[in-house]
């Protein structure tokens, strides 16, 4: 075989063998086919494309270069959910504990976030004592004794994603479904779950900017998954202004535990509630979806989710105390307070605004090497919709900086919109889809 | 300016500026842009294409990158005569005399040839005691006084198309008419003349398959070399079989001696003519082509263009006894004939399957470090067209080496297509492009 040959087909509109697939994938991540001929073919791509079957095999290929996590240990259907990310999406730390407390055990291994806010081990960090590191035998005991963990990832997950995605990120050919799709599935297909629930963003503040192309990107997905042999189910759901009210570590945590306890905001509450119904019926513990957010929100009604989070909080060190007070969460020392500056009606919130001038209080990482202000953020006294007076605060910024927070705060000038009219909102949830 | 954000832009099929291209290419021939978003930049470009101020641009950054020759020291208007490749191409060796013996300066730097045979600089070492490297001074005094030198390339000459072409040629970017053009233009506005005369082959020996791909290529070669301020013209030749019969590098020596005398094959007679006329035009010695065409013919019939050939020789050390006695040229030990297996007409003869296999007897080299024979190859003694009888002749192959030569026998088996009509061959010359 021979890489020149690979690209020129690729480039020239031909179908790929898996064959083919692999010797590219396996010569590139072993050091053998050079940068420059993996970003010539991964640009052959951009413009050519891949069909279904050839990204099951990238998908395969990247997920088989590194370690592939064994669960078999733990009883029950494991189910994985997912986000693309978008900002303020803490629904891991409520639909972990929900889908546990209903018998879906919930052995979930998190990345740490680079960009709006932390990852979810990050959240989970700002809780003081929790360790997000555990021996393989601690993990696998703690889910099948308790029903849940969630750890920092471990091993060597599909190394060859890593560095395609480095290279694509350098060569502008990020933006192509196949790439995308393969490099998300790659690593959920490497993390041993035997289902996989997809929550895929849609708007401002996702990757996917509009509903079509969300819903491409899902589509593909679902038919890898299902293709790689796991049940594999999307939602899209939207991301035109942050999700709940809270964007920040410590701050998300205590928003998550306002939805355990039955409160919250509307839409993390109802998109959280959904994503752990979905949970429970891949999990084999609710007929369909609408059983399980039956099941799902009686755990919270009855406060046996809340009771879970405060067990998985403990068992990996973390203080159960939290819940009853916030006070024990890092706090920031700087509150500004965004006003209104006209009466009228909340037109929308710019997620992606929000989530960026989130991460400059130093909620966020810019570069891996940053160090997380776990405080920091932006909570949200207004969502789109809403009314507002002159004058009402809007949000308010967390910082211990004050020329972070200031800078912030001048950054979400543009960020609201105030109309006359109530303005009409985009679904929560536009689609689910299942095989 | 970003290197991603370039490479972007053209990805999106959007227009480059001068200055992007120019970062582009400087970044790359200094080492701040890396292999990888070049090869990433390149493919795009193959997908999304770059017009005429795009590819000039291109062009001129190339030029730029390295030395630049100055003829300014030789009278007259210096025309450079360029082919862009093919099998049996001795049309330099004939041209730059009769040229010259017109009063049009002849200052040729040349290349060594990589394929088929090799290049002008491989075919004048041929000839004892010449030699094709010399000062600079030497060079144009010789052009000053003698009206022609031809030398090897010397100096630093587009480097930055050196360093793409390598790249372009291990990553299936090869094949852009932008691309393509820029790199052999580059070097030719590099080279110091004040007119271009384009050589453009099509056919199967040749880069360019078909007439058309040929036009577009000729069309964007001239357009570019005017844009850049030389008076350009392009013809589009024949490179179906092989021009004229002999192929190999002392082989191609007496053809055009034969020619330079009134003879030779008709083909490779009318071409030398016809370019020789086109130089004549363009070095202001003729008022159009066709009357530089006569004076071409007239320096053959009155020997001038001999005697021009033989100063030639004399001045850069060769033997010019050569041109009355071809036995002081090498010699190889073993022919073998290729005869005709039936009777009928040549329908064709490969151009392709022929350079080949001289290039496989060691007419050519494969690899920049080989050592060509140069008395092997290839001549013909029927071209297309011509009548055969069983056991014909049809051509001899020249060797040293009993094995190669055999080799190359045994290739040209299926370059021969015998049939029993008269076949309709393609014109010698389709079209002369001038603005």
């Amino acid at each position: 075989m021979n890489t020149v040959t690979i690209i020129t087909k690729k480039r020239d509109g031909k179908r790929l063998t898996k064959d083919e697939i692999e010797y590219l994938v396996k010569g590139y991540t072993e050091g053998t086919i050079p940068d420059y001929q993996m970003s010539a073919f991964l640009m052959a791509v951009y413009f050519s494309g891949m069909d279904r079957e050839e990204t099951i095999a990238l998908t395969q290929c990247m997920k088989e270069s590194g370690d592939v996590v064994d669960l078999s240990k733990i009883c029950g259907v494991k189910v994985d959910k997912h986000s693309t990310g978008g900002v303020g999406d803490k629904t891991t730390l409520i639909v972990g504990p929900v889908a546990a407390a209903c018998g879906v055990p919930v052995a979930k291994m998190s990345g740490r976030g680079l960009g709006f806010t932390g990852g979810t081990v990050d959240k989970l960090e700002a809780i003081p004592g929790f360790q997000t590191a555990m021996a393989e035998a601690d993990f696998i005991s703690q889910v099948n004794n308790e029903g849940i963990a969630v750890i920092g990832q471990t091993g060597d997950i599909a190394p060859a994603d890593k560095k395609i995605y480095a290279l694509r990120d350098v060569t502008a050919t990020v933006e192509n479904l196949s790439l995308i799709t393969s490099s998300i599935m790659s690593k959920k297909l490497a993390a041993g779950s035997d289902a996989i629930l997809l929550d895929v963003k849609c708007g401002s503040g996702a990757f996917m900017k509009t509903e079509e192309d969300a819903r491409q990107l899902a589509e593909l997905m679902v038919d890898i998954g299902e293709g790689s042999g796991k049940k594999t189910m999307a939602m899209i759901t939207d991301m035109s202004q942050p999700l709940g009210c809270a964007v920040g570590n410590a701050l998300e945590v205590m928003e998550a535990i306002d939805v355990l306890k039955g409160g919250g905001p509307e839409d993390i509450r109802v998109l959280s509630i959904a994503l752990a119904g979905a949970m429970i019926y891949l999990g084999g513990k609710a007929k369909d979806p609408e059983e399980g957010k039956a099941l799902a929100e009686q755990a919270i009604a009855n406060g046996r989710a809340l009771e879970k989070f405060k067990i998985f909080v403990a068992g990996q060190g973390g203080d159960p105390e939290i819940t009853e007070d916030y006070g024990l969460l890092p706090q920031s020392k700087i509150r500004m307070p965004f006003l209104a500056r006209e009466e009228g009606y909340i037109q929308s919130i710019d997620a992606m605004t929000i989530g960026l001038a989130s991460q400059h209080t130093g909620a966020g990482r810019e570069t891996k090497q940053d160090e997380i202000d776990l405080s920091a953020g932006i909570v949200l006294h207004k969502k789109a919709g809403d009314q507002v007076k002159k004058g009402d605060a809007v949000c308010t910024i967390y910082g211990s900086d004050v020329k972070k927070t200031e800078k912030a705060l001048e950054e979400i000038q543009n960020a609201v919109k105030i109309g006359l009219e109530r303005p009409e909102l985009p679904a929560l949830i536009k689609t689910i889809i299942e095989r």
